[in-house]
């Protein structure tokens, strides 16, 4: 029987000896070819990222996780796109204010709305978060949601950023579409947990982050259904707050909206230091990233004084455990991507 | 060149009987073993489904939808599982109010538990929706959303149906499974629409329906993060309704967690309607379908007189409509899986 057994072996050997060969060369061809986060620097944030998806997706180690509990939440102001020198959502409310108020008379003798118009930027900031609520009611409100959503895709399409002269969609981060990327390639499902309107980005979230209208948590208002006269349904956005998902308002949203605890969030402020607590305190491996924005050349630098965007307590929590923080000028190459690409990253 | 092209073309002849026998075989096997609805009888529900997902699944057809927007509702209780002669739900919290009892002393001299402890259904059923609610909120808030879920899970290992002395989750509808399944095998994504609670549904729906926590829209009262004093964050569920996901609060829950208008929905009963209307007014081929309950000996039977899953206007207006009307006694061969079938549909 010893030769037969060893012509086995023999063949054995060839036969791994080959498969170890080709294993080899597909794994040099894939590391050489296929970088999957070009934009980001090497060092500690990419390598945890990398490491991260790694081990989740192993089947038989530790740390593995089936593709359905692949749950990946990100935060959207400052941590998918530019949320200065105002969270864009303003700038929207705003523009639409002047576009609405030929048909609103009685805006030029009324607050906030006089000072908006007479473009007084100045006495309007001076309104406070009052009056930024008043002119999001009137601009978000009192239509259906079909004219909303209409109202939001005509203004990306003309708006630009007032230093970047770019269309808004166009200032979202070139690290972070190929990281949704990567991890869609690799099973996730990517969800935005955003303190902006759902409505608000629901319109435009598929064609630039990939990500689907109904993996998309925001903050809401309540919206009231209703039979037209010659029996259309209609869904009427009411001025009337349903819920805020920011802070604390984040564990829950993921809660109501998802039912299921992500094992990996990206968030760039304290209003989405919950949300990290939440995906971190689940049981098995998880990933916790936070955008520290450094690069006033590039972008902007801001953390603890900032209106927008502030980064205080999430900073310290994160930093105390060790939580992966990007520096935004050190960790990534490229911050936009290159203006009229194709920037579903799917 | 005459012989070698006789006997080309006797190979060639040969060949091609043979590979339209091998074709016929497969088309006939094809035929015999993919009936995708094998638990539908051949019928006008059967085929308007079947002829709907080829229609919007045929690139080229007027009617083609990209699988994006393949989105399908459904309604749980009397369309996916069995609601009588409760809905499952309520008989969950009247279990757990038992199963709670001793921890709540002071419910012996309560109403409407007292009455409930003492097993005394009718004088609990005077007390009417009043009294229903009030056992509602003691057995599902005061707790964290996890204890909750175990709460829900562990009541569906054990619980039996007072008829079928099935667990609950047999009870489910055999042929829905098979349209859940076929839908997704054509690129459509489900989701349950629900008046019921969605915590009391997400615990089991993945394992029972193959739709994913995510894509189950419910009822649901208000939770509340916490960090425990030692840094765990939990969610507790309060004692108030955010949310009712019945009637017109259907098209308000879709719009709010799916954020796109489905192209197929079926439901079974009143509370359904505005949904139905809703997925109808949508531009392109839609389909609509409701479950009639005719079987009183599989099942039940009831529509307009009843209590619990009342079918009156949506009736009417699904026969004035043309929408499909499902009766359970005639297009349905069989109604529930077999015992311990694997029935996750995927």
């Amino acid at each position: 029987m010893l030769r037969p057994m060893l012509a086995l072996s023999r063949r054995c050997a060839m036969a791994m000896l080959l498969g170890a060969t080709l294993c080899s060369l597909a794994w040099d061809a894939a590391l050489a070819q296929s970088d999957p986060l070009p934009s980001w620097r090497d060092g500690a944030p990419k390598t945890s990222i990398i490491d991260f998806v790694a081990r989740v997706t192993t089947e038989g180690s530790a740390d593995f996780v089936p593709p359905a509990e692949r749950i990946a939440t990100f935060d959207n102001d400052g941590t998918l796109w530019c949320e200065q020198p105002a969270y864009f959502q303003v700038a929207f409310a705003l523009d639409r204010a002047k576009q609405m108020a030929p048909q609103h008379p009685e805006w030029s003798a009324k607050q906030p709305f006089k000072t908006l118009l007479e473009g007084d930027i100045k006495a309007f900031a001076a309104t406070g978060e009052k009056g930024l609520l008043e002119v999001l009611a009137a601009t978000h409100t009192g239509m259906t949601t079909e004219e909303f959503s209409k109202a939001v895709l005509d203004w990306m399409a003309n708006a630009r950023h007032p230093r970047f002269n770019r269309p808004y969609t166009e200032l979202v981060y070139q690290p972070m579409l190929e990281l949704l990327a990567y991890l869609r390639a690799n099973g996730f499902k990517t969800f935005i947990v955003s303190g902006g309107g759902i409505e608000f980005m629901r319109p435009w979230t598929e064609k630039v982050y990939g990500i689907p209208p109904e993996q998309v948590v925001g903050s809401s208002g309540v919206t009231e259904f209703h039979l037209s006269p010659d029996g259309k349904p209609v869904l009427l956005k009411l001025a009337k707050m349903e819920f805020v998902d920011d802070g604390p308002g984040k564990p829950v949203g993921i809660n109501r909206f998802i039912g299921r605890r992500p094992i990996f969030a990206f968030g760039n402020s304290d209003g989405d230091l919950q949300m990290l607590q939440w995906t971190a305190a689940g049981a098995g491996a998880r990933f916790i990233g936070i955008v520290h924005h450094t690069d006033a050349e590039r972008e902007y630098a801001y953390d603890r004084q900032s209106h927008v965007g502030k980064l205080d307590k999430a900073l310290d929590e994160g930093r105390a455990r060790g939580w992966t923080i990007v520096d935004m000028q050190r960790d990534w190459r490229t911050l936009f991507p290159s203006a009229g690409a194709d920037r579903s990253g799917r």
